[in-house]
């Protein structure tokens, strides 16, 4: 899984520096405080994803545009103002292996900076003087913001189905992903069919990288994530490992299960035990499954384009998002 | 006063329903939380000051469109946002005599709402299809939550100046007022000239109305103001009235001002002495003169139209927004 990172990250070494310009020198704030806030969340190890994949995107319709790395931060200040937001709404302490932002400079820092950010993508994605763009943009800001509201009000809620999750994850992460891709494609011209096309790798990579996300917050090491595996559960955010081993469970180890879920904090101790019953109910390799479906969806989407390079790396990319361990 | 107000909510009584209604219909949030939360915040009696100036602006360029109460809840919608979010940020308790959100639901509540609210003032603002309505929109954005950081910054900051406190009030709050009424007139296609003198009258009346506003957290009544009288004060918040006085205070009344001010709560005595000294010091005289001032221009910016009913209605809107008590 090495070799695949270091093969993505050769390809759009190029990308990734236009990109982190186009952050940089897009972070036009008038107040110093602003630009110090932002730049803790943006400039802290993240992976670029979104943007990366509007770039690609874009590259992919073969109508390649030079500006397609500024319009590209768009959604990486997007990424930026909801991790800022939702740090603070899940009261969360650590990001990347790095103090949250609300942690060091207060909730309101955390709000209003998130606020900026927000706006600030609004202003880039004005530039490009499609309204179709904006659009979706502004599509996405209202369905991110509903998602984080619904994950939020059902805590702890043991009702929470397959289906409530999936909607919810299509929401706060799925969508963001293939606004990203869909933009790229408008961005470019492209025709409806290579659009719908690129919106769909998006949606199905979207959905297969918040699975794994989940997965990951199961079985990672605490170290190499940045921050402490379980944060999901000690929230009250049940995710479909757990959701499906509940479904599976017997009456006894459900009750268990239903214990630790709602009691306050846990210990290591019922956090193993719990990860052998996400285990032994097939929550792990249920997710893990789905995710591979998504994984394979996203793929016979990009078979709408001719094979290239750039299709390559789309392709590598949605393997890469199945197989990270942070 | 109370038969300016009068006049003024007769003329525009239909504007009003069809306001309400629109403030209503668009509100289109798939999870119940969302729109609970933000009713509490929409419908508690506000004055629809912002998108009663744009529909009103709009029909003073003579090309009346009936769409514009819809777009016109745009202005109401961010005004609503912030307000979430600067209840949020303020730790304020009450407004309008009301909880405030964050109060009821919690922080993450009060934050998610706001982003729903602003994403979804975006795509009421993108159906028009007008760029230039979406730059204009996403610049305010982006510079309020700049004003209201910087605000935040610079509590209890004696170092404030006046020349300070006119970019944020015109951050903060005249630029969403500026910007209702040159959206009015772009969504009717006014001539450039009639849009700027629009945009100059709302410009205007937003820094007398933030004025006015800080004004009377000194002079009104607790019980119409509907939230205790010293609240910027306690927030650590210097205005325009005390920091006219600060700098115009002989050295002992100062130093007993500065300890007012750094202290954390103050008692009722505490706070009728410090108005005194910001009556004997001009504090509040030079404010309100300031504030006279500027509704003076934007009185003069709207004899860029005829004579009017509708000029004469945002005439009587700009003095009523002086004579205010609440």
């Amino acid at each position: 899984m090495k070799d695949l990172k270091k093969k993505i990250l050769t390809s759009v070494a190029d990308d990734l520096v236009a990109i982190e310009k186009a952050l940089e020198k897009n972070l036009k704030p008038h107040f110093d405080l602003v630009a110090q806030t932002a730049r803790h969340i943006l400039f802290a190890g993240g992976k670029r994803l979104r943007p990366l994949l509007m770039v690609l995107a874009a590259r992919l319709t073969g109508n390649n545009n030079p500006d397609a790395a500024t319009l590209a931060i768009v959604f990486e200040y997007l990424h930026a103002a909801t991790l800022l937001h939702d740090d603070l709404v899940d009261d969360a302490s650590v990001r990347r292996g790095k103090k949250v932002a609300h942690k060091v400079w207060g909730n309101a820092t955390a709000v209003l900076v998130g606020d900026f950010l927000l706006a600030r993508s609004l202003t880039i994605a004005a530039d490009t003087g499609k309204i179709k763009i904006l659009k979706i943009i502004a599509n996405i800001t209202e369905n991110m913001s509903q998602g984080e509201i619904e994950q939020l009000n059902r805590k702890k809620d043991l009702d929470l189905s397959e289906a409530d999750y999936l909607e919810v994850i299509h929401y706060k992460t799925a969508m963001l992903i293939e606004g990203a891709c869909r933009v790229g494609a408008i961005f470019c011209d492209a025709s409806a069919a290579n659009e719908n096309a690129l919106a769909q790798y998006g949606y199905h990579l979207g959905m297969a990288f918040q699975m794994a996300d989940d997965l990951l917050d199961y079985t990672a090491d605490s170290e190499v994530l940045g921050k402490q595996a379980g944060a999901d559960l000690r929230e009250g955010k049940l995710t479909l490992p757990l959701i499906h081993a509940l479904q599976n469970a017997g009456a006894k180890d459900r009750a268990g299960m239903v214990d630790t879920i709602l009691k306050d904090g846990f210990s290591r101790t019922d956090f193993v035990w719990l990860l052998d019953l996400l285990n032994a109910y097939g929550g792990i390799d249920y997710t893990q499954k789905k995710a591979v479906a998504h994984i394979e969806k996203a793929k016979i989407a990009l078979l709408a384009f001719e094979a290239s390079q750039t299709r390559r790396l789309l392709e590598d990319i949605a393997d890469y998002a199945l197989a990270r361990q942070v």
